[in-house]
């Protein structure tokens, strides 16, 4: 049997869902392909993996790039391990007057948004449905979703408009790939992640943000890991297709 | 610290979503009062638990009875343990032309599938409200949904305005009592339950509708009660409003 | 052919969605049947419809019992006249704490709700069914419905619980009896309605309420009238089976 | 007060829905502006509009090229004309298997789908905020949506996320645009739309399928147009924000 891996799209650092993601599957054996757009910005979390034992390698590319991802499941197949779980995890939002927005603003959502999960859709199910399965499931192929994708708000067309068609096509995938074992879930997380990017926020706004919403009220990434991973231990008789992930208080 | 104590009405036998989910309950730890409608029929849960190490009593109640479950909850109050999870696992459908549904049959339904479920809430949160909590998670209120709750279809005219009447209501709950740390979920069963009641069916039709969905074509109740302990264990950053559960050959 | 009556449940007086409906189908040439649970109150709508040239019976019944409404779908077929039209507008919202509500509350919304809809759509079925049709449209039976059918809200559990169910069944009916000619829509009515109900709220509070909206902030009701209207107007080839009516300024 | 107009973008031959729009609004004293992709081809609808006393333009433009909308909307600025009504009714469906469906075909589906409905929106927006208003309702703008922006399904992935997006662009300006007096809808089309593009299939496809659905088992386009002006119609106090359309006899 071959060795299993992992496929992380959209890994910045520790203090994120994608690299909290990496660290959990490491944890559980798998080897893990990080990709980022940085070069060099992942070996923290390189070291962080083999240093409790696990293993994993960080890939330089642009999600939104159909050859540059071609290249990513190319590295995947040459390594000779099984591509079991993939996990698009991209796609932040810049909130947008409608008036105001360009082709520019609606294209970058789009692209990070739908385009780039359509790419690693892709190429993960081609390589998950070449590859030998012992049970009905193959391999899991899941997506961060946001509720922007449920209800289109004033500030967020392109957001929910990107993010909306990403649940449609994670929808389709999931109908059209399930029956031949590939689990395709849609994760929409509610509220704000306690992690990198709103503790980098400027002016300490991401604190105050945090603060005002108490104890429990942000997202924390290990907990959003955690969700992912019981996806992917769940057997096929019992799949989970969406969930969503929210803090206590937070209003939906 | 009091025993933690767990509640599950509608349980029927060891095949059964409520049978399982009390079996993994008590390997977890917590007592479980199970509620079901024949007094007797819980023996062998209950000798299976104790053999197991676990700890669980059986009551007799109509969970569609103010003053039974009235009684049930007394029962808990006096047991000097801490409710920690409820669970709400009753509602079967009757499937019914819609010219030939009678009073009776949507009472049945709206019984059984919404106002159990009221009084299981009621009765939960009161108890769970009282209690010392360490954490932002007091307690968990589940309940046991159907795909129906989210699309009306002929023959289920009955089944689906209960289930959906149901999830509204878990819905308005899981807005009121989630910021003050009761955690609410709705879990949507989408397929074939393969336990006692399809394998129960006359003609063997149980069995040659599982077959015909083939290896993994049925919910297994084991399972499903995973799932229930899953949202139990998430804490109150990342909660889990509703989720569905499927067979992943299942058509959705 | 036979003149063509429309039956209108849950009329009150001339500023309400049930007598606005009564008055515009009169105009359009149909008898109208208005059906109201105090005997005497409907004899205004009477004159004005009498007056402008039209022709109504008012019939006291309540809606929710089903030898009551037995009767009332039994005077309409002894009127030899076909029944094109019919609307099932009643179900109030009365907010409720959940932890306050008992059984008569649950009882008392999901009645209204949803059984009395279940009573008013088996028997306009009957009717319609058994009448002859020039065109692939028998008739139409519509559902006044709520926001709240589509989100639980704190207060709202039991008001929730039952529009949620009411629309459930509409769905099924409208996927059983569309193919056989009869057009079922639920219409979603979100906001303030400009009618009698908020105008005699205690305290001014209608009047606050209202004023606080501004121009256009309240729904009139001869404007939901309307909407009845022109799906009742469709042809079978482009029917609406859920539209939603709401004032320009309400968020949603 | 000045003369009032419409703009109908994605309008091809009579039996089509941006032609059976053009030719209503005509009949109701507005001008229309027509954009197409190809010169002359509107040339007989011109003629019919002005035949029977009405007035349209015919505009040559790609509606998913921004400074060819740009010159769309300078014209109808430049005509003095008060901008009232502007439909985005394009966006056809290009089934693909999902592992066959390379970027271009999902930019294709998400430029005309969602992209092109921005410029419409942008443009009409700032046209409308512009012009004097006596009412709450200073003009209307629809988008032609279908039923798999709701649902993914397998075959669809780029339509339903390109529909996606659409309608969730469409929420997202509603909540934004609405309290200031425009009127956006989106129009779920459910169905097998019987005009031009239907009729023109090859192997007399178009007629198999709908002789197959029935009399009226097929959209007919002068109806779908009668639900946008009533939706144009439609008082600030009583705004549908969705319907849905669909055969009497489609399953749903």
């Amino acid at each position: 049997m071959n060795k299993s891996c992992a496929l992380i799209v959209g890994v910045g650092d520790r203090q994120g869902v994608g690299g909290a993601t990496s660290v959990l599957l490491a944890r559980k054996g798998l080897h893990v392909f990080m990709v980022g757009r940085t070069a060099g910005k992942l070996d923290p979390l390189i070291e962080e993996i083999t240093s409790e034992g696990g293993s994993a390698d960080a890939l330089t590319a642009d999600c939104t790039e159909s050859d540059q991802m071609a290249e990513v499941f190319a590295h995947i197949s040459e390594s000779g391990m099984d591509l079991r779980f993939a996990l698009y995890n991209t796609g932040r939002n810049i909130p947008s007057a409608f008036l105001k927005s360009d082709q520019d603003h609606l294209d970058a959502h789009f692209k990070r948004g739908a385009y780039g999960g359509m790419l690693l859709g892709q190429g993960a199910l081609r390589q998950m449905l070449s590859q030998p399965a012992n049970t009905s499931h193959r391999g899991s192929i899941f997506y961060t979703g946001a509720s922007a994708s449920l209800r289109g708000k004033p500030m967020f067309a392109g957001f929910s408009a990107a993010k909306a068609g990403l649940r449609a096509m994670a929808q389709s995938m999931a109908r059209e790939f399930g029956p031949q074992g590939v689990h395709i879930s849609h994760v929409l997380i509610d509220g704000i992640v306690n992690g990198a990017i709103v503790q980098q926020l400027g002016l300490g706004l991401g604190k105050f943000m945090l603060n005002r919403k108490g104890v429990d009220g942000g997202l924390v990434p290990d907990e959003i890991a955690k969700a992912f991973w019981m996806l992917h231990q769940q057997p096929a008789n019992a799949w989970t297709h969406e969930l969503d992930l929210r803090p206590f208080k937070e209003s939906f």
